[in-house]
């Protein structure tokens, strides 16, 4: 299983794929601030948009039973509390690819730059039908691939 | 479809089937208190054990395609706010029967018998494979019959 | 306390207050469609974006102490089902403003125009320090008068 | 920081402080199993517990403005998908102490003893009011050292 390292999240990529956001009343917790929780979240939001934006929708993929790509490993590094209504960037800013895996590299900064977290996740592709390990469409493995 | 009266369901039933719990860290929003939605939440929770333990479990009927009961209507009635750590008791109170509906009635309340909220949901059943209204199991109208 | 009829909510207002979305992986359920519940967080989540654009966002009120507005209703009817990547308006298309109340109705719909569900939620403005009922500000007042 | 091994968490410890629970309806995604994101839930829920038994219960701690503890890491690998109504039982297996921080392994298994996911979080003890670092009571060095 390949990982990044932490202060590679941080840097942030040229070819981030990066979408707006604001903290939600909700996400927040009994400290008044983001529960650690919903970060998770965040990052699956821009992971499906991502696929998404690559013309493979996960939607359409599970309808049509092609693939699924559930997960083999999660992380996150905290570094500055989040509160309601502040204005986030959620990015996929690295990407692994082997042929049955990604590992994605996810950060989430603030509108001057500052990084607030940094996570991964590892997906594993995989025939829906019959759960077992399958490779990954072409199409997502030059979309990752332009990442890098 | 039938709907009870909010004073019939904060005066509570001697035929209640009651569940305890405690607000949890992020249950709470960012006003301070539990988010109104979580309430919600706490209904079908307490409506999920009642169908376990009334021997009609809901993943068993999913998993076997036998019944579903998707919602026709739900709503709540707000009287106190609730905090992180507050222990509750969450309780269906009233159930009023039809051939293929069910109406539910809840109340939350405080261990000194405070109200908090209440509320109520209308849950139609279907056969799930077409998505048809179907007749409600019978283990679970005479189930639904000794609350009330 | 005042509510809107359903058929009311469902007849679209013209001066409806609009957002697009789309129903995302984590909102569905065991049973394969989107799980109730998440119907009131989308409510949520436009009445947030509604006093935002209103110029009395909901996190600059509670930071500053000047305004809360929790529920003391809130309700929903369920028409259709929705599932993972279904694109959705969701809409403010009711309000009704009393001096220190407003009930908010709801409308979410698909893009051919079929209504999914409708809502309305019943908020008490308060001084959130004392945790009591206070005048609703003037800019609300009018905002909401607008969509009547 | 530090971090335990992922075998160190798979091979359970004599010690372990464990809660068992059921899958809920919601807890599930548009793929029918558990949504990843949910496992981090249920760390932080056997955590809470954890603090409470061992006399320090989060909410206490926040109300009194005592202690704080926000995450600074958090993982999880997955082994074996989760479906709606399987029992688990969620653990808190290894813990390792420094005098600000404590990392917490956690452990979700099956009845029958099989592992479906292992996990860590690495709390920094803070000072509420000032959101500055500060050591971790007495009470929960003791029982975070009893699990070792």
């Amino acid at each position: 299983m390949f990982l990044f390292g932490r202060d590679d999240l941080v840097a942030r990529s040229e070819r981030a794929f990066a979408r707006e956001r604001e903290v939600r009343f909700q996400d927040v917790d009994a400290a008044g601030i983001v529960f650690y929780v919903r970060f998770f979240d965040y990052f699956h939001d821009v992971w499906a948009d991502f696929l998404r934006a690559s013309g493979e929708p996960l939607d359409r993929a599970l309808r049509d039973g092609r693939w699924g790509a559930p997960l083999r490993h999660a992380e996150a590094d905290y570094f500055k509390p989040l509160r309601f209504g502040d204005p986030i960037e959620v990015s996929i800013v690295r990407a692994h690819v082997e042929p049955t895996e990604v590992t994605v590299g996810y950060r989430i900064g603030r509108p001057d730059g500052e990084t607030v977290a940094v996570g991964q996740t590892v997906h594993t592709f995989i025939d829906p039908g019959r759960f077992r390990r399958s490779e990954m469409p072409g199409t997502l493995r030059e979309a990752f691939g332009r990442i890098g």
